[in-house]
C-alpha cells in the first residue's frame, strides 16, 4: 500500500465545477467554460415573470422588476380543474421567459395545503395531492414545451412560513409518501420537470437541503428524476452536506465561500459526485438551448388568457338565482368595496409580478354600465388600511346601496393579511368587512359577492347577509373583467374548491399543532388532510372540497364501471353520462373518489382518484370516461415498506363535489396480497394459520402434550382463544407449560421461511 | 495487559441472584436463601385479592382464586375525587393482602385514559394526569401503610388493549412528560411505591421492559423509585437487555430459561447491575416483612367500605327533581333491566375477583320496598346475550312500567363488551337498550336510570328519554345497596367524572390514529389527552370532565389567591367560600383549573391543578383552600429538555366542573427565565436583541458598510424588516452583500458565550 499521502491536484475543469456547485450571482450560475456549460439564468414567477434588471439584481425592491403578465396564481389556477387551460398558461409563461432570456422559472409552487394559515397557500394548488400534483403537471408541461425550465418548489413538507428556514415537519413516513411527497411524486412522474427546488426547514430533523433520502433515494431513484436539484435562497446550511445529498446548485451566489473547494481536497466530496452534478447542469442546458433563439410575445393574448383563465376558475359558492346579473338601461347598480378600486389580484413575496397591465373592478363594471346605460355608484364601505373610520365608510356604503337596484359587493384580504414569510391566525375576513354585510343586508337589497383572497377564508359568519358569493381568489392582472365576466353572466362559472373551506379554524386538521414550538411542528393528524379530515370525523364545513356551483344544472346518470385486469396499470375506468338539466351552457367537474374498505390499513371515507371535465350546451348530454391508475390506489405499508394494494372491496364515488355524491358502487378490485413473513414475534394466531409454519408448530405442541398452564387454559376456551392467539409466539413461551423455547422458536422461523420461499 | 481468557466462576450467590430474576412459578420469587431474601408472593388485585390456591398456580381460571372482597374498581373509586376514602380502601386491600400472605399487590394501574375504547380502562383512573396520579397515590398509601407492597402498573404508555404486546405507542416527548409519564411520576413522588410493572408495549420503538431510559434514567435518577420493577407476565422480550435496562423481575417462572445466566458467565451484565438488583429484592423483603405476621380480617367492615365507597363515587349525570326518590306505602315501582338481576359490578381479566359476597340491585330494592311497604315489580327489558327476543322483553317492560308510578331502570354494557386483551369499537349503550329508553318513554312514567360500565358510554343518543341518570361505572360487591342508597336518597351522591363523555366517538381526540395499524399507534393528539383537546378546540361534548350533580346546591363565592415567593414550592394559595344553598347535606369538589398565557409554549385552555371535597349541612359554608404546587404550572421545554415555568399571566378558574367555572381570576406569577444560548442559527433578530452578541454583531456591520443586497433592503423597509429579523444569522450570511462569513459567525457566537457565561 502506498503511504504517501496522496495531494489531489484540481485540473480547471474540477475547479470550475467546485465553483458551479454555488451560483454567481443572485440569478445566474458561472459560465462554465472548461466545462461547456453556459451560465444559466433564473427567475421568481411561478405566475408571471419577475426578472430583475442588471443595475440592481441583488434587491428585492419590486419596482426593479421588468414588467411581465400577471397570471392567476396556483390558487386561482386549480380551481378550474383543467390541465389544459393550465397547460396554455404554462407555455405563456415560457414564452415570457424565452423572451427575457430566462432558463429556468422558479415554478409551481405545489406543497399541500395543510393549514388555511400558510401564509403561501395562494402560491400553492391544493390540500389533494393528486389534485395538485396532476393540475403542477400542467402548468410544467406547458413552460417546457417553449424550452424554458419549470422548477418544482418547495420540495417537500414546506407547509408554513413560520420559522421556516428551522422548524422540523415531524411526520410519519405513511403521511409523508401518501400526502406531502405525493404531490411532488405525481408531478414528477408525469411531467419530468428540469428543476426542483429544496425547502428551507427540515424534516423528522433533517435539512431538507441536505437530505440525502429526499433528494438522492426518493427524488432520484425512486422517481427518476434527472433534472438538477437547487435549494431555496439562502436555504444552504452545510454546502459540503448538500452536495453529498444530491443537492447541484447552491443558491444565491456567494463565491467566496470556499468551504467546497476545502472540502473536495480533503477529500470530503468525492469526484464522482462532482461528475454528476456536472452532468445534470449538461443537461439542462441542452433542455434549455432555446432559450436566447429569438421569440416574440404577444401580451395582448396573454391578457385575455388571464382574463379567460381567472373567469374559468371562479368558484360559485353560493347563489340564491340572482347571479347571472342582467344590466339593461336604468339599471341601478351600487359597486361596494374598497377592493374594486384597489383591487387584490396576485400575492406578495418572490412572486410578485410588476404587471403589464391592471383592470379595477369599478374600470371594468363602469365601462360595462355604460355600455348598455345603466347607472353606476360606488362607495368603498371599508378601508384596507386603518387610516379611517369605519363606520362613516359603511354608512356611506349603506346610503348608496339603499338608491341602488343590485348591490355588487367586493371583499377579501387586505393584502398585509397574507404574505411570504409569515402565517394568518384566522380565517376570517376582517370584522369591519363583516359589519359592513350586516349593514348592506339592512337595506334589503340584493347584494352579490365578489371575493379576493389567496387562502380559505371562511363564509359562515356572513354568508346569510348575501345573495350569493363568488370565490374568485386572486385573479392576476385582467381582474375587474374577469370579474365583470361571471356576474355579468359572459362567463358560467365552473370553478371547484380545490381545498376546504372550514367553519371555524379550531376545525382544522393541524389546528393543535399549527405552526408548532421550539423549531418542531408535530403532524399528528396523518394522513388525514384537508377533506380526509373533516370527513373522517364527520365535522360540517362552510364549503366543501369540490364545491362550485354553475348558473346551470347537471344531472348524473348510468355510472358504469369496466374493471380491468390486475396486470393493466389503469385499475379501472367509469362511465357516466351527464346531462345539462338547466337553460345555459355550462361547464362541469365531475369528480370521482374512491372508499377503500380494505382491512389492512386504514382509510379516509373517500379520496379523489380522478375527474373530468365537460362542457355542455342546454339539454345536451355527454359520456364522461374517468381511468383510475392502479397506482392511485396504493397506500404506504408499514410494514413493508412499499406502496401496496391488497385488492378487495371498494366503493366508488361519483359527485359534483366531495359531499355531493351522486351516485356510488361497489366493486371488488384485484390486488397484491400483503406478505409478512414469520417471525418468533408473530402472533400465535399468525403462526398457527400459515400454511407452513402452522403445521410444524402444532407437530411440536402435539408431539409435547400440548400447551398446559394459563396459555392452554386460554386455547382451550372459546372466549380467551382470540386473546391467546392475539399474543406473539415468543411472548406465549415466556409463560410455564408452553413446551417451547426461544431458541426453538429462532429455529423454526429459520426453517419456515426457508421453507416458504421453495415453495 | 493480562492476554489469558478471563473465565467468570459465579459463586453461588450469584447464581442464585440470576435465578432471582426470574419468577419461581407463577406467583413467587425464589427463595433466594444465600443472598438472604426469602421467596416473595405477587397476586393480582387492584381492586381486590385474586390469590390462586396451590393446586393450580399457573392457570387463569377464575373459580379456583381464594374469595375475597371485590371493591370498586379504579373508574370508580376515581370519580370519588375523595384521596382519604382512597386510601382506606388500599388499607382494606392491604389487610386481605396480608391475611393472604401477599406481599406485593399488583396494582393500582393508572394508565392514562387515552380513548374511551381502551378495553381496561376500568382498571384505570383518570384522563388527567394529576387527578390519576395522587389518587392512585393515595391507594398505594393505604396498601403499604399495612406492610403490603403496591406495584403502579402499566408503565408506561400502555393506553389500548389491541395487539398490546407489540404496538409502538409513538409519542412526543412533551406528551410523554407531561401526560403519559406524568400520572406515573406524581404517584411515585406522591407515595414511594414499592414496586412497579413495565408494561408490554413499546415506546417509540423500544420495548418498556427494556427501556433503559423509562426504567433508570426517568424513573430511578429523575424520580428516585428504590423499589423493584417487574415486568408485566409473559412482558419480557430479551431478559438480558431487560436487566441491564433496570428490570429486576421477569414473570412469571421460566427457571429452565438460560440465557441470563450464559450472558453473564459472557460479561454481558456487569456484577455491579446484579447486585443492585439484588439489593432492590432485599429492600422489598424488608418492607414487607409483616406479610405473615398473624392478621384477622372483618369482612363485613369491607363489605360496608365497598357500600358506602360506590355510592360516594356515583355520579349524577342528570336530575329534572325526580331524584331522590321516596319510597311510601303503596308506592309502586317497576325495576326494569336484566343488569338488576344479573348486575356488572366488576371487570374482566386479571383483575377478576371471586367476590365473597354479592348484592343485585333487585335484592337490595326489594328489601327496600319490603320495609316500607312500597309495591316492586321486575322486568328484564334486554339480554346481556343475543339468546332471545328484545321486543318481546322490551314489550313485557312497557307493560310492567305501565302500572308503575315510577321506574328504575338498570343500563349498562354486557361484560363481553369491555374486558383486559381487547378494545371497544363504539361508546354507545347497546343497541336493545336505546331502543327500550324509547319504548320506556313513550309510557309517560317517570323514569331513572342506574349506570353499571366500566368505560365511557355516551348518554346523548337517550338522556331525553329519561328524567335522570346515575353512573355508579363498576361498583364492587356491595352493588345494589350502594345504588339504592343513592337513588334513595340515603347518600347525596358527590362523585364527579374523572374522565370527559364525548358525544360521538369520532369526537374524541385519538379517533384518527387509536388503536394504529401495522405495529404502531401515533399519539399524534400530542399533551391534547381528555378535556384539554375538547376545550381547545370547543367541541361540545356529553358530560365535561369534572361534571356531577348533588342532590343540594352549592354557590362559590370569594376567590382569594394568596401568591407565593419563587422559593416556595407551592405557586399560590386560592382560598373560596363555598355554602350549601340547598335543603340537604352534600359534598362537593371544589376544582381549580389553571389558564396559561405564556407566549413559550402552546398551552391547553385549562389544567386541573388542584381540587377539594368540602361537605356542608344545609345553609351552611366553608371555606375550601386549595395549594398549588409550583411544579404542577410547569410544561416541558423541548428546546431546554427541561420542565420549565416561565412566569407571567395566568387566569385562575375555579368550578363545580371544567365547564361550569364559577370564579375567575387573573394574576402574574413569577416564574424562570428561558435561556437559549446564541449560536449561528439563532435568527438575526435574536441575535441583535442578545444584550452582549447585539453590539458585536452590529459593530462588525457598521465597520464593513452596513448590509447590502438583499437583506440591506429588507432591514430598512419597515414591512421587511421582521422577516429579516426572522432569518437565522447563518442564513442572512449566504446572501451576497452580508458582510459576514460562516466562520466569523461561528467564532462571534463562541465569544458571545463565554462573555454571557461570564457575566
Amino acid at each position: 500500500m502506498d503511504t504517501h499521502t496522496t495531494v489531489i491536484t484540481a485540473d480547471k475543469a474540477t475547479e470550475e465545477a467546485l465553483s458551479l456547485a454555488t451560483g454567481a450571482d443572485y440569478w445566474t450560475t458561472i459560465d462554465a467554460t472548461h466545462n461547456g456549460i453556459r451560465s444559466l439564468r433564473f427567475a421568481d414567477g411561478p405566475h408571471g415573470l419577475r426578472v430583475q434588471d442588471d443595475e440592481n439584481p441583488d434587491h428585492l425592491g419590486i419596482g426593479r422588476s421588468l414588467p411581465a403578465t400577471c397570471f392567476p396564481p396556483a390558487v386561482t389556477l386549480a380551481s378550474s380543474w383543467d390541465g389544459e387551460l393550465i397547460r396554455e398558461i404554462g407555455a405563456a409563461l415560457g414564452r415570457e421567459a424565452r423572451a427575457m432570456g430566462v432558463d429556468v422559472v422558479l415554478g409551481p409552487g405545489l406543497n399541500l395545503k395543510r393549514s388555511p394559515l400558510c401564509g403561501r397557500n395562494f402560491e400553492y394548488y391544493s390540500e389533494d395531492p393528486y389534485l395538485g400534483g396532476m393540475l403542477a403537471a400542467a402548468i410544467v408541461d406547458g413552460m417546457q414545451s417553449q424550452g424554458v425550465g419549470a422548477c418544482l418548489k418547495h420540495f417537500a413538507v414546506n407547509n408554513q412560513e413560520t420559522d421556516r428556514l428551522r422548524v422540523s415537519a415531524n411526520v410519519d413516513e405513511r403521511a409523508l409518501r401518501e400526502i406531502y411527497l405525493r404531490t411532488f411524486e405525481v408531478a414528477v412522474r408525469q411531467s419530468r420537470p428540469w428543476a426542483i427546488m429544496s425547502s428551507y426547514n427540515r424534516i423528522n430533523g433533517i435539512h431538507a437541503a441536505q437530505n440525502e433520502w429526499l433528494l438522492s433515494t426518493v427524488l432520484r431513484e425512486e422517481w427518476g428524476f434527472d433534472g438538477i436539484v437547487v435549494s431555496d435562497w439562502g436555504g444552504v446550511r452545510d454546502p459540503i452536506a448538500s452536495l453529498n445529498a444530491g443537492l447541484d446548485l447552491r443558491m444565491p451566489g456567494r463565491q467566496e465561500d470556499d468551504r467546497l473547494r476545502k472540502a473536495y481536497s480533503a477529500g470530503q466530496v468525492e469526484p464522482d459526485t462532482l461528475k454528476k452534478m456536472v452532468e445534470r447542469f449538461r443537461l439542462l442546458a441542452e433542455r434549455t438551448r432555446r432559450v436566447g433563439e429569438s421569440t416574440t410575445v404577444d401580451y395582448d393574448l396573454h391578457n385575455d388568457l388571464v382574463r379567460l383563465a381567472a373567469a374559468e376558475s371562479a368558484v360559485l359558492l353560493t347563489n340564491d338565482g340572482t347571479l347571472p346579473m342582467a344590466l339593461a338601461t336604468g339599471t341601478r347598480v351600487a359597486v361596494i368595496g374598497e377592493l374594486a378600486r384597489q383591487p387584490r389580484y396576485q400575492g406578495a413575496g418572490s412572486s410578485y409580478v410588476n404587471s403589464k397591465n391592471v383592470v379595477t373592478g369599478l374600470t371594468a363594471l363602469r365601462a360595462r354600465a355604460e355600455a348598455c346605460g345603466a347607472e353606476l355608484t360606488f362607495a368603498s364601505g371599508y378601508a384596507l388600511d386603518k387610516k379611517f373610520n369605519a363606520e362613516d365608510a359603511a354608512a356611506e356604503a349603506v346610503r348608496v346601496a339603499e338608491k341602488a337596484d343590485i348591490v355588487i359587493l367586493f371583499l377579501g384580504l387586505p393584502g398585509e393579511y397574507e404574505a411570504e414569510g409569515r402565517d394568518r391566525t384566522m380565517i376570517d375576513l376582517p370584522q369591519d368587512q363583516i359589519a359592513l354585510t350586516e349593514a348592506l343586508h339592512a337595506t334589503g337589497k340584493p347584494i352579490v359577492v365578489a371575493m379576493s383572497n389567496g387562502s380559505a377564508v371562511t363564509t359562515s359568519n356572513w354568508r346569510n347577509n348575501v345573495n350569493a358569493i363568488v370565490e374568485f381568489w386572486l385573479t392576476g392582472q385582467a381582474h375587474g373583467n374577469s370579474v365583470a365576466d361571471v356576474l355579468l353572466g359572459d362567463i358560467n362559472p365552473s370553478g371547484k374548491l380545490p381545498e376546504t373551506i372550514p367553519l371555524r379554524l379550531a376545525d382544522t386538521p393541524s389546528y393543535l399543532h399549527f405552526p408548532g414550538v421550539h423549531g418542531n411542528v408535530s403532524y399528528g393528524e396523518g394522513i388525514y388532510v384537508g377533506y380526509r379530515y373533516y370527513d373522517a370525523r364527520g365535522i360540517a364545513v362552510d364549503h366543501p372540497f369540490g364545491h362550485g356551483l354553475s348558473y346551470t344544472t347537471f344531472d348524473f346518470v348510468d355510472l358504469d364501471i369496466i374493471e380491468k385486469p390486475l396486470e393493466d396499470p389503469v385499475a379501472f375506468v367509469a362511465r357516466v353520462t351527464v346531462r345539462n338539466t338547466g337553460a345555459r351552457e355550462g361547464a362541469e367537474v365531475v369528480q370521482l373518489y374512491v372508499a377503500d374498505h380494505n382491512d389492512f390499513v386504514d382509510t379516509p371515507p373517500r379520496e379523489l382518484r380522478g375527474w373530468k371535465k365537460i362542457r355542455l350546451d342546454p339539454g345536451q348530454s355527454g359520456i364522461v370516461e374517468i381511468a383510475v391508475p392502479r397506482q392511485q390506489l396504493e397506500h404506504w405499508n408499514e410494514l413493508t415498506r412499499t406502496w401496496l394494494y391488497p385488492g378487495g372491496p371498494v366503493t366508488v364515488h361519483v359527485g359534483s363535489s366531495s359531499r355531493d355524491i351522486r351516485l356510488k358502487q361497489s366493486i371488488d378490485l384485484p390486488g397484491h396480497p400483503v406478505l409478512v413473513p414469520l417471525t418468533p414475534w408473530s402472533t400465535t394466531g399468525e403462526w398457527l394459520d400459515d400454511p407452513v409454519g402452522g403445521p410444524m408448530l402444532q407437530a411440536i405442541f402435539d408431539s409435547r402434550g400440548g400447551l398446559r398452564g394459563r396459555m392452554g387454559d386460554l386455547m382451550s376456551d372459546p372466549a380467551g382463544r382470540d386473546s391467546a392467539r392475539g399474543i406473539p409466539l415468543a411472548s406465549i413461551a415466556e409463560f410455564p407449560g408452553v413446551p417451547i423455547d426461544m431458541e426453538e422458536i429462532e429455529a423454526l422461523a429459520r426453517t419456515v421461511a426457508s421453507k416458504s420461499a421453495a415453495a
